[in-house]
């Protein structure tokens, strides 16, 4: 926590530095994370992005071995503060953070005082006095994770907030895409995001990492569920380019990546898609339209798929598919960033 | 995983030789299970329930220790996946596992994606991708499991599926069987399963494993709760042979063991059933019907008990009820199950 | 379990005799608790509260060091079984069982077999056979926890019962204010608590605690939610005493401690509160009534707080309030409890 400034680490340090103060408990570490909390891609610089994902690929290294343990966060204490339902995101935050040897609370709010009406900021002032160092959260509703930041003495991570943001999944795609993509960077290449633009947190934090990285990003799908990117899209977004499109033969056509996302069928009564079926008919990922892209490009899915719907199973499962590497980098993405924010120097 | 056959433990390796291989770590030991999943006790040969029940006998000398742990499963990721609710399932697979030095992970179908509609075959590829190595699953429908184990990379264990199969609970049965009976065997020895056969998962997976033991078994309970048995019984069923019959005198009369069913509320409602009261009257196990069987048969119930409806209170905490050593020594066949399954040679 | 009487530590022994204890596997331990379960704080002596407030001193001592982990219940099993919705207590009781190196099992009734009907008592039973050594437990009914006590084994910890007791509350709010308050002592001081009495546990257990600490005690709320206490207190309650009004101004002038209680919404609905806005209006703790204490007064309130209704958002969060140090110090209360029930001479 004091780790003077000039002793931080150059985002140049190689990985083998980082493996030794991995296995060692905290107070002991060289890495000085700026930030104590994190809660949306855009407040990381492009070498704190690097930073992010060269301590990933120490955790990846951890993961390999037989019994994926280290010691750096014992007598730490992460609590996992779920409003909403949740697979993925909710179990790689706990298997991450014990990995690290942390220990782990879950509170899923149906079944806590949450359900008597208490207010969030009351809840995460509790979390906080029962010891909690890190406080993953998931909201319904846009921007509760910076109110949980603006009361927590510790860390708070944006597990994902209403339409807004969820930066882990950002930054676990980047990860992935640069793990497959030839010379391992986005830059320059063309990433096409499909689908429900308009309500996805995946989506705006995506954008915001990848044109920080330089890929050329391409969102795509239904006018209604685009809405609003246009306007930003023209107005330049700091400085960062983008195209949106509904026109899926120009999105998808030699595309480096694609991502689809999940078409939530609670959209469809808001009146904004007719139907899943003509959407799956006009923007669905098949194989077909998967033949406009680059030959090597890869898909990508967030998760969790409605099959056949946004994506078709034999894309979903095909050899072009990191969907399960997806998951598997979200265990390593949000171990290094746990281990990040116990060091942070602020 | 890559012991050779030609070190596989024969059956007749005594407890205290498994003993020293259960306080080490994978790796270093010397049993060789030869199937990658538990999904059905009439996978299993009488050789290897054998295997199981002195492993057993080893996993409940670990549990009369001081403190219960052996590192055997150290660094391994045990998830369970529970679609229905379950007190004494989950939580001894739970324990077991943490017993064993696992790490556990537990998902509740209600507060996860799946209910947000993904398929179970994606569900059981992100907890894999998310690092699981064995995967616990019950699920409502009949050969979930199965459809998981095709998909999943690990070993899946089948916690309950439909009315289809609980192999752990078959086990266990007949691991409390063989505790109490003269001479630690059920070769001969008079079986009744009485109550709502039909829709029991028990049932099923215990004619199974008692038969293939030499248990003479017999089936009893109402006409329409037996549906389907008597064909089956005639049939031969793979040469092993049971009694049905809606009698409950010529059932009882000289049992060693009589295991009462849980009669679900629910079955009423589907005109299976006339009333609870009428079935209690007619099929409840009493102590008077008891006095029927032998006077050392010991009564079992799987649980959660209907007290007055399938079992008197007074039957179900008597002192032939070993009710509770059902449920001791599921943790300890649990741990069996895990333990082998971690050293598969598969 | 075995100490003898003779080796009971007296509750004069100091904290730094406690720490090394704390530090040692169970067995080697000192202390001898006298009772094997903790019901309600009726049943503690003043010396045997004394002893829990300075073994909570010891346990701060312990969450004070960067590693706030002891091996004091290491092979001992705590299984949370919590029959309603709760963040702080259940969150504590499992931080500080872990702390002390236990095992914790969780199992929330909605997803457990509980749902399937199955009996308090068969569910205590099992939890026993599954290898439990402490079982927490909150219930909706009075007087459940002594009828799990009665059936299981180890040791039952009152977790909340009806409007019955909740012991380790009335026991932290103790500790937090000997904590606060001019020489550690409640002996003589003024405490009030301000709200719907009638169907508060924590008002009950803390009338008890506090009295038989010498504690001037006020019960102040609209005659509705009063009811009964005017003539226990009248009956003198064990030779304890204490007082009963409706007028706020009278029970808040010089008051020493203030603890508001939550107003539970669906109180309104039967008839006993006109509405909220009333209730705020004539007796919620705004910073107005607060200044009718006295200058150096602590404000207290159990949670999950209604701020606006019986509590003003300034008054939780002022100066005055210790509401987080009570959460705090709810974890060292249930370390504490943890620990001499473990060592129980029973």
């Amino acid at each position: 926590m004091t780790t003077p400034v000039s002793e931080r680490q150059s985002p140049e340090t190689p990985v083998d530095e980082l493996i030794p103060s991995v296995d060692e408990a905290p107070g002991s570490r060289p890495v000085a994370w700026p930030h104590r909390h994190l809660l949306d891609v855009d407040a990381l610089t492009i070498d704190e992005i690097e930073t992010v994902m060269r301590t990933a690929d120490a955790m990846r290294q951890v993961l390999a071995r037989p019994i994926p343990k280290v010691p750096a966060l014992r007598g730490r204490s992460v609590t996992i503060l779920f409003y909403e339902a949740s697979t993925r995101t909710r179990v790689s935050f706990e298997v991450g953070a014990k990995n690290l040897s942390a220990d782990v609370v879950n509170i899923a709010a149906a079944t806590s005082s949450v359900a008597k009406g208490e207010s969030l900021v009351d809840t995460v002032r509790t979390i906080e006095a029962l010891g909690a160092d890190i406080l993953v959260i998931r909201h319904p509703v846009s921007g509760a994770p910076y109110l949980a930041a603006s009361v927590f003495g510790g860390s708070v991570v944006n597990g994902g907030d209403g339409w807004h943001a969820h930066p882990t999944q950002a930054l676990l795609d980047l990860y992935t895409m640069r793990q497959r993509l030839p010379r391992g960077s986005v830059a320059g290449r063309k990433v096409v995001i499909l689908g429900d633009v308009l309500h996805s947190r995946v989506a705006r934090s995506n954008v915001w990492a990848l044109t920080a990285a330089g890929a050329d990003v391409w969102l795509c799908g239904p006018p209604t569920l685009l809405r609003g990117f246009d306007a930003w899209a023209r107005a330049g977004a700091g400085g960062r380019r983008f195209t949106v499109t509904s026109s899926v033969v120009d999105a998808l056509r030699d595309a480096d990546v694609v991502m689809a996302l999940r078409i939530q069928k609670e959209r469809m009564t808001g009146g904004l898609l007719p139907s899943l079926r003509e959407y799956a008919t006009r923007y669905g990922l098949t194989r077909e339209r998967l033949s406009l892209a680059r030959p090597d490009a890869i898909v990508m899915h967030p998760g969790p798929m409605n099959e056949g719907v946004e994506i078709a199973p034999a894309v979903a499962t095909g050899a072009q598919s990191v969907i399960a590497d997806q998951v598997a980098n979200g265990v390593a993405i949000r171990m290094a960033l746990l281990y990040l924010l116990a060091g942070a120097r602020t």
